[in-house]
């Protein structure tokens, strides 16, 4: 069937399962054919909107041509794209961010509803059902699943690239569920493909479109410099016999993450490298080609153009390193707990408490969502948040009194790093954090402001356990909002 | 050995790691001994003093005396003590709440320091160091097999009561981690003690001291409201078939949690109630009675005087309806999120979008602290959390415009109760939470306080996706802080 054809089986206010996890194996021709259609209807006086549910975020083809058509009514649980951003700050797309992977359990047990029709991308499919998935898992087995309408993008241009990465296991729901049986990130559970129903199937549409992936940029100073501070940490917590070796690694998406990876990959003191993660990035190729990568699990993989040709040429070699699960098992707390994840996220602001902001700028416009990085914030063995210590040219301070969105507290959160050092917070007293995390954390020019928020907040909040200054907490952020400095220069 | 004896053998500045979860348990002449050592030798003009890790509250005979003679130094995970509490605010006491579910990892990780001497309550030793606990499992397991010194405080009250209540297991640490084996909260997966090396006692203390624990007051009008809101959502829930059947519950400290109990052992259509808890109050004494209780695990047995009594007198025949486990089994998240576990926790306040402040008065001044609250709330699969909705004799809304501490995000809230109502937030997008949150759970008399600052949040941060006001985002907590009052009457 074309696009345009299976376009015309989507009922008005329908809501769709998609396949997708940050901009790796969305459907592509199915959403642009569905955008003209809704265009269409829409010059034609038709009311025509559909809700969406993803793994997290899709491509431009989708999240992109669908909001520009003014198509989408909901949207859970992530996306990152700039016109659908734009609509959901404006209110014209209901949103809500939640946990990763507690998407698809929320779905599964009927807390949301169950999507009527699953758009999923994948690269084969058998007269049985089986159904093999693309470059990533996401909550595809759960949409497929649940649906009773199922439309399948094939994408021909990863070949049979991607049959043998998956493994498709959902732990069962209470009071049925029982452990889920990985103690080590190679561990295989469940299924190479997802078992569906073929009498679900409306139709197939045959594609020949890669993920559309920016081009990879190589880290900056101060990525490198992020990642240095990191691995020295790290090893000296083993040093200490505080961290085991060996431990499964988690990196968040972008730069930083990248330089990490790129800095083991270099270092000769580093041994053989792990990943129980989310987003497998191409930073993998850098321990790949060291001979230091054990395998990698996580949900997706999301490669530049450059990096997916390298891929396709090397995917048979390199198959037995990867695993691709579904998010709500790369995500889940048992077994990121379980494996001891050593975990890295990105935040937007850190306050001095100990509190991190990683989807509000300015505590009301969004950029992304939490996506996962709670999932592991929260039940990893060892915990970065790591950023710049200045935006926008130094205008703005990562490091502020109080965040102005909260999105992992300061009973979540272990270690931050900037650019100018590491601040270990565990076990420390709040105003113990504060110190360590203004002297080891801040930039220069926004030490005295922190400084002297904090003796405002010990005089304010005399005999009181947590030196916050209500008065003051968001000065930084209201001053930034009317003159786009968060000081006087 | 006496405990003035006992007392003689702790060392200055070393960290002791009790024994004692929310008034159960925890050692008491020892304490009471060492305090009174402790003002001697400051009156000899000798500093003295030691830093205490526990499960988590202890009674006034350790956290009380010890703090009074100002010997504490360094205090985690958690405390409920006035003499204790007022030390901490005025940061004599460094103090720092964790998950309770964390604590004990974090001490045998190497994250936080080794206790050098633990102080344990027990029914029991042998000659072979098997050490039976008394009321509360906590810590004990993971203190005793650490420290390098053992104080064993023998308490005759109980008898042998306890003997058989125990299972004591300790997950293993990563990389050799593997699934916690308990899918059902009648489980046992360990052993009914606590097996040490004898070699390390270094006194064993006789008393016949009862935990103690306030008289049990009967739960209130607006408990009783709250209790029945959330019965019926939980009827609703499981009607809609969004709920299963007989999953456990787990619920706070507190007058609402044993309305709850109560409701349910009087409600004809209730069938068996499994609890998977932290602590477990006399309120589950009205479902034994009415032949409702299944089981009831938990890490602590906290009774008052008089339900201590009908405790021992029927010990025998209830035995099998009580599992006793460490805190770090009680509340981790693999066992919470695999059995599906209904929670019920109390909140301090919460605000419109969705956040609740657990812990802080104000922003500064710390209660007791989160406790075991995100244990349960982040993992379970239904939550509550419940507050009246006024304070202070109505001079304070417990519904504020932004919490003044968060401790639980909006990701991890799911449904607020107040004596007003019940506001189910799940699938909700922030403006639909907040207005669902001021419609059905804020009190009559700070509805239009509310609604005046969402409407100022969603003309603040026009084309931003959250309707929140940094500029007036704490004004009612400094309008009470200045007047007693969140509003003029």
């Amino acid at each position: 069937m074309t696009a345009e054809e299976a376009a015309e089986l989507v009922l008005p206010g329908e809501l769709l399962g998609v396949s997708g996890f940050t901009l790796a194996g969305y459907p592509k021709t199915v959403p642009e054919a569905l955008a003209k259609r809704g265009l269409r209807l829409k010059a034609a006086g038709e009311d025509f909107r559909v809700s969406v549910f993803s793994g997290a975020s899709t491509g431009d083809e989708l999240d992109g041509s669908l909001s520009r058509a003014g198509l989408i009514d909901w949207r859970m649980p992530y996306q990152s794209n700039a016109s659908l951003r734009a609509q959901i700050n404006e209110g014209r797309v209901r949103y809500l961010d939640v946990h990763l992977g507690m998407m698809g359990p929320m779905v599964r047990e009927g807390v949301l509803p169950k999507p009527t029709l699953a758009i999923v991308e994948a690269v084969a499919v058998t007269p049985e059902g089986r159904v093999y998935l693309s470059s990533s898992g996401g909550n595809s087995a759960t949409f497929l699943t649940l649906a009773d309408r199922i439309i399948l993008e094939i994408n021909g241009v990863y070949g049979d690239a991607f049959i043998g990465f998956h493994d498709t296991f959902l732990p069962g729901l209470p009071p049925l569920a029982r452990p889920i049986p990985i103690s080590n990130p190679a561990d295989r559970v469940g299924q190479e493909y997802v078992q569906i129903d073929p009498k679900k199937i409306i139709a197939v549409v045959h594609t020949e479109r890669a993920d559309s992936v920016a081009r990879f940029t190589e880290p900056d100073e101060v990525s490198q410099t992020i990642a240095g501070h990191i691995l020295d940490f790290i090893r000296h917590e083993q040093k200490k016999g505080r961290l085991p070796e060996g431990l499964p690694y988690q990196s968040g998406v972008g730069n930083v993450a990248n330089a990490v990876l790129a800095a083991m990959a270099h270092d000769p003191l580093q041994g053989m490298v792990n990943l129980y993660t989310e987003v497998i990035q191409e930073a993998v190729f850098s321990l790949l080609e060291a001979g230091k990568l054990g395998v990698a699990s996580g949900t997706a993989l999301t490669f530049s153009p450059a990096a997916q040709e390298i891929f396709k040429h090397n995917v048979r070699s390199w198959k037995h390193r990867f695993v691709i699960r579904q998010q709500e098992v790369s995500n889940h707390a048992e077994v990121i707990r379980r494996l001891g994840v050593i975990s890295m996220n990105t935040a937007l602001e850190c306050d001095i408490f100990g509190n991190v902001n990683s989807s509000h700028v300015s505590g009301t416009k969004i950029m992304n969502g939490i996506g996962g990085s709670a999932d592991f914030a929260r039940n990893c063995y060892l915990g970065f948040f790591m950023t710049p210590s200045t935006a926008k040219n130094g205008a703005v301070s990562s490091i502020v009194p109080l965040v102005s969105h909260v999105d992992h507290t300061e009973h979540d959160t272990q270690v931050f790093v900037t650019e100018r050092g590491i601040a270990d917070l565990r076990g420390k007293s709040p105003e113990e954090k504060a110190r360590l995390i203004i002297e080891n954390c801040a930039h220069p020019n926004f030490k005295d402001l922190l400084n002297d928020y904090l003796f405002e907040g010990l005089k304010e909040s005399k005999e009181h356990h947590l030196p916050v200054s209500l008065k003051n907490a968001f000065d930084v952020h209201l001053k930034f909002k009317e003159t786009g400095k968060m000081r006087e220069s």
